[in-house]
């Protein structure tokens, strides 16, 4: 018999402040960057490529630092482990997550600037139709460990929410699979995000082998979920991911979302949004809704409308994470975490 | 005969980065803060401030640099003078005013940190009515002085546009008082922004006196007009203001401006917007538009009609400079710089 939990969600993730600005299309194919993806950068590109960037905005990121902030911004009890340098940068990630009410406690990468290791930054160049293209220098996200991984807080969590880019970065990994164990020793739940289909591409196997061990709960969009079992075919993928996880959800944008558990598969309409400002974030803050509302109970199409709610609130705008009470917001549609 | 200048504008200013969050009404009352006002705030105090904030987002802002960054944005050539310090915010602030392709060549201060003096910052609440509450730390902007006016970049621009916020730092007073000799030596305009109501309340006698002897061109906002004048009639300010310059924009928010110049007075429709999210940035951005179009040698009318495009798509979105093209948007409008 366990505890009841005192965190709804406990993420663990890549902790990055992103630099956010519009472009046109020609900008994407004159840096050689394929649209909507992301992909990681050493020092010398990062600067080189943001000398040619728009001017733009500052806002902390991270998967599933965005992820909980959308939690806490719910009303949602969260906290979050990740790895920030003792920097500018670093203090505007912390602010934010903790001002958002999400229990931060890892310690900063001391002396990071010194080895060249800033508070990781992600690279966001934003077409007119809202699409995000990315490029990420890990920085001091780079140097999670396993010593970093907080036990008492991960088993006092409902779920523990995993990024899926946690597998580009080889200690970060061992980290990851160190959560998890936390998690199920706990008697948790332990959910991951596939977080980019060229990660996925990038850890096919591994992912897999990871989902099939230790995952109860996946969230993906088409693309991840097709990269993940190397087909087209959208049932066919489901329906496997439905066979090897309790609970799963696929976002498809505009189209909505798909949520499986139990032998039940429900279709979840997105919110009307009247312009699609920034895409960015809309994965992570359907995942704070949707795992808010597993964590206290929903079903499934519920979980799934607080995801769609949260997500539609975040496109609106510029940057990864509510600017607007998303507690507010469901109460406003009548929707309860209750 | 003076030579083409080879800027439309040239701003000193006081460099600042914003960090921007939403706020309620209570939030303010509960801070000691008065509602739209800016005030100067101490290392320590901003750190309370900004650790009671709610999470937001970072901007490069300062007024003048937002200005001139609107005059970049609209394909105007412009030029910066402001002092950040040698760290990520200043860093940030750097790229962004030289990404919006204005000239900026004021060496940052070194080793700012270890002095107290980081880039300075400008912590704004926004409460759901989209007005803005402002708390600045001012750091190494404080640190501009006569040293850093480039007579040279000043003598080659059009128009010299200076903050009224300047009148707050001394040493930054002198480099003001610099800027305008050198305008004027080099047979340019002198425009002046008196910038918040609370710093002509602060420094009426004095901004007065400067406006007297060496200001051609005046903005303000209807608040800032009525305490230069110490009066509620605007009609009998703005003929007072009349009198004294050659040119004057007086901005009325959704009413629009009135522009005035050689005894003719043409009143200016606001461009309308869906959503007003937040209003950082809106006079700074009207000002682009009309000095610019002043620049270009556009009637008072066609210039306040840039100025006002320019402030509709500023308060449409959070942070105070332009995330759209004002090139494209003035062209999709019909109004040419010719």
């Amino acid at each position: 018999m366990t505890q009841n939990p005192i965190y709804d969600v406990c993420a663990v993730g890549n902790a990055i402040v992103d630099v956010l600005a519009p472009c046109e299309p020609a900008f994407l194919d004159a840096q050689g960057l394929t649209a909507g993806s992301m992909q990681l950068v050493d020092a010398a590109r990062s600067a080189a490529l943001y000398a040619d960037m728009a001017p733009g905005v500052e806002a902390s990121g991270g998967s599933a630092g965005n992820t909980v902030a959308g939690v806490g911004s719910f009303g949602g009890r969260a906290a979050y482990l990740g790895k920030v340098a003792d920097d500018q940068l670093g203090g505007v990630f912390t602010h934010d997550i903790r001002a958002a009410g999400v229990h931060f406690g890892t310690p900063p990468l001391k002396d990071g600037a010194a080895a060249g290791l800033a508070t990781g930054v992600c690279m966001i160049n934003v077409t007119p139709d809202g699409q995000r293209t990315m490029c990420t220098f890990l920085g001091a996200a780079n140097q999670l460990t396993v010593a970093d991984i907080d036990a008492e807080v991960v088993g006092a969590s409902a779920i523990v929410y995993l990024e899926g880019y946690l597998f580009d970065p080889a200690p970060a990994r061992a980290a990851f699979e160190a959560a998890a164990a936390a998690a199920h020793a706990a008697g948790r739940k332990v959910a991951i995000t596939l977080s980019d289909s060229f990660v996925v591409h990038r850890w096919r196997a591994e992912l897999l082998q990871f989902i099939e061990a230790s995952a109860d709960i996946v969230l993906a969009n088409e693309a991840e979920l097709h990269a993940l079992f190397e087909t087209e075919d959208f049932d066919a993928a489901a329906a496997h991911l439905g066979r090897i996880v309790e609970i799963a959800a696929v976002t498809r944008g505009a189209e909505g979302s798909v949520v499986f558990g139990g032998g039940e598969r429900v279709a979840v309409a997105a919110f009307p949004v009247d312009k699609v400002v920034d895409t960015t974030g809309a994965g992570d803050q359907y995942a704070a809704g949707f795992l808010l509302g597993l964590a206290r109970g929903l079903s499934l199409g519920d979980a799934g409308k607080l995801g769609s709610l949260a997500a539609s609130e975040v496109i609106a705008h510029w940057g990864p994470r509510p600017m607007t009470s998303l507690e507010t917001l469901a109460k406003d549609r009548g929707l309860t975490l209750a």
